[in-house]
């Protein structure tokens, strides 16, 4: 049984075979339309999120298979005193797959060990998500050819930000990729991701705080958003929220061919305006992360 | 783009054509089973109505084709501060077409401008309620046989509803309309429509308190509910709210080929037992809702 | 038009037929995986219930139709005061067949009466939840390979528990079916069971109080779960929701083809080191509640 918790749960050639899926499938979705026909997938959402929820759905849909679930904890049995495991153990009779979102750290694991279909975690507290990671790296490789080589900025929320932390950790598999961390000194990226990733793989780093220090170094710049849920207190937020908005004005400090990425939704981090320089990718990353999905769906199902 | 914000955005010789469209869809369903197959209808609603998503669900099933979605605002990224506009931008990467149920006026319309698929206006605050419209009309029609040469009257709370508004908007249009506007002093149209729609255009309208003053000459009575969330306080809610009941004793006033419509759900404005009066027309009126979203769902989609 | 309200509105016969149905679907799953092609399910849960409405839609799924409904009232128009008559009438016009779940007693049989659909009784209130019985009575028929002659203990909250009185109803048709009831003094079965159905039908029964004075005669050990939103008061759940767990030492008092069942969800009143005993088939009971519900689905469809 295969399922997705982390995302360095596939090795840098499945990874490669899975991308390559993903983009044979954006060329010829019609290939595909019929791949999952019988098939469904129950989309376990334990907390509201949209848009991952619905990209998993389309996802399906698109292979020409069912959906069905819940999305939102308190519509499940889950308010009943159920474990995570005996949902699996039972949603293993309605469905072919699985994908599971849930507040707390770890339940996605516990949830594959008990389950009798494929598990994808999609997203477990501040801990992992790792189809947000694969949208990234399909993103990247889709619209720059490679994943190698690249100067990349993360800006924002590096302290709470499991994005970026994931991206952190599955680009340092590549060669020559460079980050500039940009971040207020209160959210700079966390020790264990310094210690445990930056200073053991071969990447370079460098920590700023202005925006404007990196744009015009950058092959990529990566926006993330200051999630209100993750302060402790309302002033903290609302003091730091507007500190790296991204707009026209910086936009011409960087590079003509460096690519805007954002995981959405977005607050103010980055302007309206900005959504019509060709430079702005986030919306096609919300396609990409369709393809994605599709191409797991697939492999984990095992369908050629 | 074509999208459907506001009930005129039809002319009325589109609008014939689309009442045409359900009529065949009425007789000849099977014809359009497939007609939406491997297309996905994005059911948006940041506020609850069962009844309008389910009949745009319905539509398009009926038509083959898949639906996703969220009903309730607080299982949406909404909560995480993202605009409509993100939303239906992304939502453009997952679905081929989407309605949109949103409590604030104009969402509809801004999400209209962002969005790379058509979209429908599934109620946006008191403002509009297109399909609403267009089913009333196709009721209408496909019924008396006629949108001209009718003499309506509308009752009820006739200030807030904004079906109402919307359906005097649309009939206005037609040869020897006549309206007989019935409700309380405190519910009367509003100005705006009395000034902008009534007495701009060659309608003759009257307006009484008493639902027995009007029966006799009626074509159709179209009655509606004394919608408890629009009232500024509990008291003037449960003074009014049984001012209009049409029961048995009041349909013996009526022309024996007098319509009832209603735009449902009902509380008690119209008793139960008036159901099986062969002149009860509002839960044909519901299954008319379904044909005129499939025809409106393929004429978007342009789907001959 | 037929309707399943009560787990008694089919004969010994009918259900004889539908169980084998049951287990055609089981061992020829893809003969049926077309047969509900166009077919749409309305699953209408007025209080959350993820386990059966999942049951409904996988079984709708499984037979190729289509789903669509609510998952919860707060996000339906009951909210807007309409009765679960006129929601069944508009309903009608966008299903072939409704699932219904609801908090009051009676509802799913004052829905039946104004539908123009079959109705299925999803649960309503402490009443009556028939395909919590008909599973059970699939899942027993197929492990044992009989309904009679069986000696049946029912454990837990058996004052309050309806699939327990369901089950005893259902099974007091069969000969020679002994009930041994297990439950604290303050949760024993109602008079009205007693009374009504055990003193009046040919079967034989006993009550005790400990689990293990009961389990050496068991072929069937129905276990239910002490449902916290049954108590009235928090202190009297606690003093007793401990009181009957099986473990594997309690199992070892047990006849080596004893079943052990469950509705689910269970909380903690069977260890998790039980599941894997190969007697423990509450699992394998969940994947029947799936079968059933196809063949109900079909049987009321009136789909050969």
């Amino acid at each position: 049984m295969n399922h997705i918790i982390s995302p360095l749960d596939l090795s840098v050639e499945e990874l490669d075979k899975l991308l390559d899926l993903a983009n044979d499938i954006e060329r010829n979705p019609e290939k595909y339309a019929h791949a999952c026909e019988g098939k469904r997938l129950a989309s376990l959402f334990y907390e509201p999120s949209t848009r991952t929820r619905l990209s998993f759905e389309a996802a399906m849909m698109n292979l020409g298979g069912k959906v069905l679930g819940f999305s939102d904890g308190g519509s499940s049995s889950a308010t009943k005193g159920e474990s995570v495991s005996d949902t699996i153990r039972v949603v293993s009779c309605y469905a072919d797959i699985a994908a599971i979102r849930h507040p707390k750290e770890g339940a996605a694991l516990v949830a594959s060990m008990a389950s009798q279909i494929p598990v994808i975690n999609a997203g477990d507290g501040g801990h992992q998500h790792p189809t947000q990671t694969l949208t990234d790296l399909l993103t990247i490789r889709s619209l720059k050819g490679r994943l190698d080589n690249l100067t990349i900025g993360l800006c924002g929320d590096l302290k709470f930000g499991r994005t970026v932390h994931s991206l952190i950790d599955a680009l340092a598999r590549y060669e020559n990729v460079n980050f500039i961390l940009i971040s207020p000194e209160e959210l700079r990226v966390p020790g264990y991701i310094r210690d445990g990733v930056l200073q053991k793989t071969n990447v370079s780093y460098r920590e700023v705080v202005r925006l404007e220090d990196a744009l015009a170094e950058l092959d990529l710049l990566y926006m993330t958003r200051v999630q209100k849920e993750r302060f402790f207190n309302e002033e903290d937020y609302i003091r730091m929220k507007d500190f790296y908005i991204l707009d026209e004005a910086k936009m011409k400090l960087a590079s003509p061919d460096m690519l805007v990425l954002h995981p959405l939704p977005r607050v103010n981090e980055i302007a309206v305006e900005v959504d019509k320089d060709p430079r702005a990718a986030y919306f096609k990353q919300a396609q990409y992360g369709v393809y994605v999905r599709m191409a797991l769906i697939l492999t984990l199902l095992e369908i050629a």
